[in-house]
């Protein structure tokens, strides 16, 4: 599998130079960040982008690992043929007219398949978006992002999905206001050959990957996918489409896939440990929270520090609504909470802090209390609520420490004003703790977090680290 | 009521002339916004910012209806006695101390009631934010956000909010990225004698309130509040703090509220047809898809467009999950979709109008499907999903003329990035269109709005127009 991610040359089959087609956008993404070999297809074109340019596969002077297709359906065999010559390991296909516009096209697939097969090449796709590293930066798919430069950064999440347009939307908005950096995104569309079976186990042995998160409408080999969920302490959190009748054949037609009996899949995904997501943003947040949080030792309840009574009120309803434990402080957390109380106000739990910061500084309070709070022996997770007005947030850093020495997670939940808020959320999230928009939100992460960890054990390998922030300078040609 | 909201002069008890203190506050929203008499009162002053001082209530020169205290809470029962001399209606208590701090504060605080009884004065609060005009753009409250005269708009959108910091967050939350206006947003804190019951009341015969929103930990006279709601048809939604054992017991020191027994209120709630939220932002998002939807003939079943194969087949599993009909389209629907789509892909439903804007672009094809769909005598409802790639949104108008026409509501999911998202999601809320960051939320909201049009019939009355977008200047003094 790895020759997809890491190829030693690849021919771009439909490459253009006209920036309104899709193959200029696959060309232009390889030459931004893959730094091997590449090699452009198209009989229009002697060079593109001032590099050489070829008529066809037969062309190109050399051997290669890998080719994106990006021509119309019906060359897919005869190119096979004429990569097999080439020693091409394998082919994304990121062109639809397949298995999902009917008859024909599936014909066409089921052609294809079998001569891939005689010669040894894996197909990807078709009917997709390719698949994009964070680390290494190789980007072989048509997304037309300009932004994604920018924004791209390595990160320990990786993305299976079973779509083209959602892909890029999903990635995009991960990688934008995710709050989470990216090992590998695999878009794999009809997925007439790799499927995500076998991406997941190359993820699991992927020491860059400690989180994964799918969106499939069909599971290909579903013992096979449920045994590798079982035996992995990776989190993996499923968006699952095709759930009802009218979403079932819905996914018939989108990529080709029979979604199955969706109670009994539902079932296995449970019995297996694998969290289930029902919406994109859902699905994106469970994620931010499992790729922040190394260790959950579940011995006690959860802590909630909020500058509102209300705020307190409803985090504390949430976790009585998901089944939570709410911690019982010990009387020595309380004699501790007391020193910056007013005497009018002796501190409960949830801890309102408003009328603390009114007589000691917002700072002092929050840096004693949250201290308080996380050597408590009863308390084994806290929810923070803060209030995004100023930026220095470097009294935070203790807890940051606190979280991943005592195994304790933390999240999130903020308010505040447009750009303050964004940077403010962008400033916690680097330093390692999961923000959520919505305080339910938080909660129902605690909840995955906390049956994930007790059922799988710690994840305490040394790759569980936070993401470097800085993404790695592509070499230069 | 209403002299708390249109007095006839105001005193400011506590008035301060240093910025970093509340009674600043206080004293330049009320001038910011209100166009009548005010008198800061606070001996350690003859005038601030440029308006005369008085050193004690009984040194004002005339009588006045409303008094907002903002000094310590012991010398209340003095202040409703100078104030029964002016002729005072009522007085907003935002100061803290009362009953939520104990046996001492709870006397203080039954002294003030039986006092202003014995006036004829009615108390708001303690412990409260006050309230905000939308329209009137009278602010009588501490909150200290230089923004709020920015975004302050007037809408449809009415509020109780039983708490200080949270009304705070809250209010700015909604009408910064909330997409709706403000008609009058109350923060009653304790409610020592103002309650929710009779604020609701005089919200359901306020011309300018279409939709009531409520964060309350109890509930005063809880027969006659279900009551009001049975008997209305504006949608009320509720977030009901202290559901949960922890909760409660919080909600006795932060408002000092007895929450009682949730499951019977709730099954209350749903008797009466109140919506009820458990999150704030869940709270925000269903005020706003009833803000902009003023009927709903419940007669089909809820179309979906979408731009991604997945994002309709999630979305169908979502309807499916909340227990809505899809819609059956008519045949007649199929054939006029056939127009644009190319012959490899016929159309079905959920509608992927990919390959048809391939063929024929992005706007003739929204525009067309639109028509197709929303004409459909099966569609009662219409979920689309845009990409906000571009800003002309004209071609959005048609549909919402046709939503308010035709009494099916519309509701939107959007993906994009940064600025420009934000963008076009004001355009398109601006224009009526409730616009969702969640796929579920906005199902959520269709499956509330649902329930309500089925139960309490149409809104038919000509004040549901959309909230006007440009804020009422405040006149000079």
């Amino acid at each position: 599998m790895d020759f997809f991610f890491n190829p030693d040359g690849v021919a771009i089959i439909g490459a253009s130079d006209e920036p309104s087609r899709v193959g200029y956008n696959i060309l232009k993404n390889a030459l931004e960040g893959y730094t091997g070999r590449i090699f452009p297809v198209n009989p229009k074109y002697d060079t593109i982008q001032n590099v050489p340019c070829y008529p066809d596969v037969d062309s190109i002077p050399e051997a290669f690992d890998l080719a994106v297709y990006f021509i119309p359906a019906q060359f897919l065999p005869e190119t096979i043929r004429a990569c097999a010559r080439k020693k091409v390991k394998g082919i994304i296909i990121e062109s639809a007219g397949f298995a999902e516009v009917g008859e024909k096209g599936r014909r066409l697939q089921e052609e294809s398949i079998r001569l891939a097969r005689e010669h040894n090449i894996r197909l990807w796709g078709p009917n997709c978006m390719g698949l994009i590293d964070g680390h290494t930066r190789n980007v072989f798919s048509f997304l037309g992002e300009k932004r994604l430069w920018d924004i791209l950064r390595p990160g320990n999440v990786s993305l299976i999905v079973q779509s083209g347009m959602l892909s890029a939307g999903f990635l995009m908005m991960i990688l934008d206001r995710g709050g989470m950096g990216i090992a590998k995104m695999c878009s794999i569309g009809n997925k007439c050959d790799v499927h995500e079976g076998e991406l997941l186990e190359y993820l699991l042995n992927d020491p860059e990957t400690d989180v994964i998160g799918l969106y499939v409408e069909s599971l290909i080999d579903a013992p096979r996918f449920m045994d590798l969920c079982r035996s992995t302490h990776k989190p993996i959190v499923i968006l699952k489409g095709g759930q009802s009748p009218a979403g079932a054949q819905a996914a018939a037609s989108h990529t080709a896939s029979m979604a199955g009996n969706y109670t009994i899949t539902s079932h296995a995904f449970r019995q297996c440990g694998i969290v289930e997501a029902y919406d994109v943003n859902e699905l994106a947040d469970v994620l931010r929270g499992f790729s922040k949080t190394r260790s959950f030792n579940t011995t006690g309840g959860t802590a909630i520090i909020s500058f509102s009574g209300a705020g307190g009120i409803i985090t504390s309803d949430l976790l009585y609504k998901h089944n939570l434990p709410i911690a019982q402080l010990c009387a020595e957390t309380y004699t501790s909470l007391q020193e910056v109380f007013p005497a009018w106000m002796p501190p409960s739990h949830p801890v309102d802090i408003w009328p603390a910061i009114e007589k000691n500084g917002y700072e002092r309070v929050y840096t004693h209390v949250i201290s308080a709070l996380m050597h408590d022996e009863n308390v084994d997770s806290l929810i923070i609520h803060l209030l995004a007005n100023r930026m220095d947030i470097g009294y935070l850093q203790e807890l940051c420490t606190l979280k991943d020495t005592l195994g304790k997670p933390v999240t999130a939940w903020l308010t505040g004003n447009g750009d303050r808020l964004v940077e403010f959320r962008k400033q916690l999230e680097d330093m390692g703790i999961p923000v959520f928009e919505e305080m339910s939100r938080g909660v129902q992460f605690l909840q995955a977090a906390r049956t994930h960890f007790k059922d799988k054990g710690q994840n305490t390998s040394p790759r569980s680290l936070p993401e470097a922030t800085a993404p790695r300078k592509a070499t230069a040609k």
